[in-house]
């Protein structure tokens, strides 16, 4: 598809914004342009200061002066990976994570952020700002610390809809107990002080056939309905565009490599409302594929929300209800009564988490076109290393997506390619810079490549760490083994159908704690069918427990333990799972699930040190190696890959 | 001490109650005879019908009728185990298990209670009586099944004092949104048709001096102050019995096994302010060890509070905080302004789990002494049954309990003992009953007995399953390895200080999943130092979440995994273990713990299956089991117990 491009990691993209409606606590005003208002104060021009003076505008913030103002780094959306056009906290901070949270106040600029981007942050803050790490023992949460260090009447800003209803809720509930009073503020006060700010997105929307997807767009909107209709409520608004693209079947390409378009969507039960950016839908076949959706401006969706309320309040003479998905945008939902929302997790999520037969297939078959792309570069790379050819972090990267390229159905990435040789392996979530990038993977290197790709009937999701080294060091041999016998042990896992996730998290950390050793970063996450790489609702993580974090048959998971030495290398082998159920148990249960592998791309078997692994580890590893060349093998070969299927099966013989 | 009796089993106590104090919602009234009404309207006098009767005495509710009736089995104080006195639930609906909450409508009694009672329930409830289970995927939480039964407009009875804050705003709030609206009764209108109420207790405390609990009481009240200082609060209301009863080092005999009095403690920044029956502390020794303390009768507790916030209101012009623990009963937390109320966990938590030096060599001390009296049972059992002598369960209990008294420093059993023969092993709550209790233990059974005690150095809890016969069936001793496995893998782990209970209950789980096998119950829980037997904040359980659930070095924990087959037999294997540090990790970190075993008592080795230990499962038992002859043999020796010797030494031989 033309509007995706192979190259996403370069390309500019950006989200056309709702425009300033009026909210309870919002002011229409004049905006100033920052750089007038600083020449005008003959104050320092850098970007923090520019900002700050904003602080005093009192038209910009309910015609209060702030403190402080809270900018986490996110969309009107919540989504996880944001556009160019969004990316806020990067441009006020330099800081470039996927997590971050700021408070800046007169005196202070501070940047909240885990454990996967320490090393990062440190490197790429600017001055002025700090970082304040999050998952230690002595983290204090963002908004614990200003309830801690802002006295009573003090004024905090904040953008409503840069929090997830659920989050906005708490923050401005936290504050409002000391006293802090939380306000809106005149849309997001960095956006007046970012002049080169990149341009937003209108690329069209594409549509999936029944074919593709498994199941009609109407059929869907049935099953939210009746989800609606047992928790007695009468419409809900969607702003996760990823439950957007997956009720209507349709994507997008606002956002690189999520295929997601800006929307808004009301579902009622007798009507579904979208807002989105007319330009993104008006191909007449798009129109077609939507006929049963009405299509408003994106800019509509407040003034429509706020009026079905308001209608349906005096008509049900005030018992009507409204779901308010958690995650929906804190200001769309503060336009609903608190006594007519009904706040949870949305029903699309559990809906969009179990695939069906379509989607599992689609998963299936992408991932073994994914796995030769794979094959091919791994040869590609043996082959430059033996020759003493020195190929860049970057070059590695580049020429991985041109082969992932020429698959079939083929549309994107599914994240920037981490592409990461020796100490920039230990950075969980690395991205080769135009700098850093230009390290090479030689023979000694450790190499650890986690990267993915959106086809049209699938999301994949892929690690392996490599060393060409004759004999690989025993610590790392050791710690390499570690890792697998972490993967392998949750791989094999057997458990009930319906536990959270949290709860087998320990399996692939056991063997590591062991020896005092971990890492900063769940096991597993969702993924979507051509959706989120990273999908809810369920996910084997430890770090926030979510009662509705069930893993059910048919989701997705990826399986991906890792470790991490700052000082040498790191060590991630990452999988992608279908949840199946598991057969013929001893007691005869039938609701127990397993993982089944949907990835397939050897392990570097030299790299095992077998005396650490189990009979019942060697046994799995051995046919999971039997089963990537009987998946993978006769695609290399109906493609003309010979040299990859020799290679591939040479790495697939028992260990 | 003579407060405490020897068989508390059969003693019935009680609870001085809170007299009527005006809440918001309660008026005064005279209330009418059950009986004279029930009489005077000519119906059935059943105890359901009598209760119904008074949901339209709109006098006692607010001058509503109410359509239904909530009542969880609990006590003012949110206690776990509960007196006589308290015993609501088991009077109206002859249910006696520890957890239940009961809806009554006018045409539906129903009672949700967990799989450790699904049996006993089905057993013991009344006519009208409805069983609803919990923790089962279909399973309804209450106060949901009364949203999706109950139109609006309805009207709910509740007694505020029996609902913890947390739970009693959460109660209030969900109704409300579905316009249900939630009355507070006037007192319990189980009282009013309860004729044979067990009185209340009116025993003495007593008083524990510095060399026997370590920590001087206004040191930790001091540390409770520098807590509210920390969140700004100027004062906490203390509910729950063991938090008062650790603060003030007193200990009291108001509700069986559980050694705590029925009292209300207010700390202030300037204040300690002690509500309890003045009976209890008249002794002159009480009154001098409680010379920081200003003590007030039992009843004014809430006019002491209330009377306290409203001044400091009006002195610090609104801006004061009280910290209200989220277990403080709901009528005394509703007294405080929402906004000047900090709920959260009780800071006492923490600080009373982790068990100071004098605590911890208590503990150990206590738990050879008890160990020394279950050797002593399990050799006076044996003998019983190698002469063909039939012990029943209640026998064999009452010997148990009487060899426990023997030793020194006993005051009473921490729980009710189970002893169960074959498929009442199988309840993990199983109490023998009057005729229950009859079954004898032979050579063949399957002998189940989870048992502890109260000693003022400490407080034990200990499970053993056993069988006397020559040849255990295989099956048997397939599933108690694969439970002894569960146990010993978890109490071999080395995990991350403050890493939450349920990270790691899947590690007694993980070869019962194996082959479709579980059970219903959590691994692990807190145990005070003579003390509540189940203590928070931290357990290895799986069914609820609490971020202050975090596992912290000094804590004492159990480890009891099980399994349960209601045809056949249960098997449960427990010891009472002490967080400690981990020491000589390869990667050198300090941070982590690991478990150090408290309970001495060896495990019956020819009921294990050898060959499906691990060689490090097997070095651990062994370990363990010369633990218990080091540990527990020079007690016995010393105390002229040389056939339990010889009977310990042979027990303990390598596997």
């Amino acid at each position: 598809m033309a509007v995706f491009t192979a190259r996403c990691r370069k390309v500019v993209v950006g989200v056309t914004r709702l425009p300033s409606i009026p909210l309870l606590c919002r002011f229409s005003s004049t905006a100033l342009s920052s750089t007038s208002l600083a020449s005008a104060m003959g104050i320092k021009t850098d970007k923090l200061e520019r900002f700050r003076v904003l602080f005093s505008e009192k038209s910009l913030v309910n015609c209060a002066s702030i403190e402080a103002y809270v900018l986490p780094s996110t969309d009107a959306h919540q989504s996880e990976y944001i556009s160019e056009h969004d990316f806020r906290v990067k441009f006020l901070s330099g800081f470039s994570g996927s997590n971050a949270f700021t408070i800046i106040t007169k005196s202070d600029a501070l940047l909240w952020t885990d454990g996967r981007y320490f090393v990062q942050a440190d490197e790429q803050l600017e001055d002025g700002w700090k970082l304040m790490k999050q998952g230690l023992p002595e983290s204090t949460d963002p908004v614990d610390w200003l309830v801690e260090n802002f006295p009573a009447n003090t004024n905090v800003g904040f953008d409503p809809q840069l929090f997830g209803y659920a989050a906005g809720v708490s923050l401005v509930e936290k504050l409002k107990k000391v006293r802090i009073n939380a306000i809106c503020s005149e849309g997001n006060l960095v956006d007046r002080v970012w002049q080169d700010r990149p341009a937003a997105s209108d690329a069209p929307v594409l549509t999936l056939s029944l074919e593709e997807c498994g199941e009609l767009s109407s059929d869907k909107i049935k099953r939210v309905r009746d989800s609606l209709q047992k928790k007695k409520c009468d419409s809900i608004v969607f702003t996760a565009l990823d439950d957007i693209a997956w009720l209507l079947n349709i994507r997008g390409a606002d956002i690189s490599f999520n295929p997601v378009a800006f929307a808004v969507l009301v579902v009622t039960l007798d009507e579904v409302a979208l807002f989105i950016d007319q330009k993104k839908v008006s191909d007449v076949g798009v129109q077609s594929h939507l006929s049963h959706v009405k299509i408003h401006s994106y800019g509509e969706a407040a003034t429509y929300t706020s009026n079905y309320h308001r209608n349906l309040l005096e008509k049900s003479r005030g018992i009507h209800k409204m779901w308010i998905p958690d995650v929906t945008n804190y200001f769309l939902g503060s336009l609903i009564n608190k006594d007519n929302a009904y706040v949870a997790m949305s029903p699309v999520q559990p809906m969009k988490g179990v695939k069906n037969a379509v989607e599992l297939q689609g998963m299936r078959n992408c991932h073994i076109r994914d796995g030769a792309a794979h094959v091919q570069f791994l040869v590609w790379l043996k082959k430059n290393i033996d020759a003493g050819k020195a190929v860049s972090e970057l070059e590695a990267a580049d020429y991985f997506e041109k082969l992932r390229s020429q698959r079939e159905k083929f549309v994107s990435l599914s994240f920037d390619t981490i592409s990461a040789v020796d100490t920039h392996s230990s950075l969980p979530h690395y991205k080769p810079g135009p700098d850093s990038g230009k390290r090479v993977i030689v023979k000694d290197s450790v190499y650890l490549v986690d990267s993915g790709g959106q086809y049209r009937d699938g999301t994949t999701d892929v690690t392996r760490t490599l060393c060409a080294k004759d004999h690989p060091d025993p610590d790392f041999k050791k710690m390499f083994t570690l890792v697998l016998k972490g993967h392998i042990d949750t791989a094999m896992l057997k458990f009930p159908s319906g536990i959270n996730g949290i709860r087998i998290d320990v399996i692939a950390r056991k063997c590591l704690w062991d020896d005092g050793y971990d890492f900063g970063h769940g096991v597993g996450h969702g993924v979507g069918h051509f959706l989120n790489v990273h999908e809810g609702p369920a996910g084997i993580a430890y770090r926030t427990y979510k009662d509705e974090g069930k893993i059910m048959k048919g989701y997705i998971l990826t399986i991906e333990p890792g470790y991490y030495d700052p000082s040498r290398w790191g060590i991630r082998i990452e999988n992608c799972y279908e949840v199946v159920e598991a057969k013929n148990l001893k007691s005869g249960a039938a609701n127990y699930l397993t993982f089944s592998p949907l990835t397939f791309v050897p392990i570097q078997k030299n790299l095992i040190e077998r005396s650490l692994l189990t009979p019942e580890e060697v046994s799995w590893l051995n046919v999971y190696h039997a089963d990537c060349l009987e998946k993978v093998g006769p695609y290399l070969l109906a493609h003309n890959m010979d040299e990859e299927h020799e290679w591939l099966k040479e790495a697939c013989t028992p260990l």
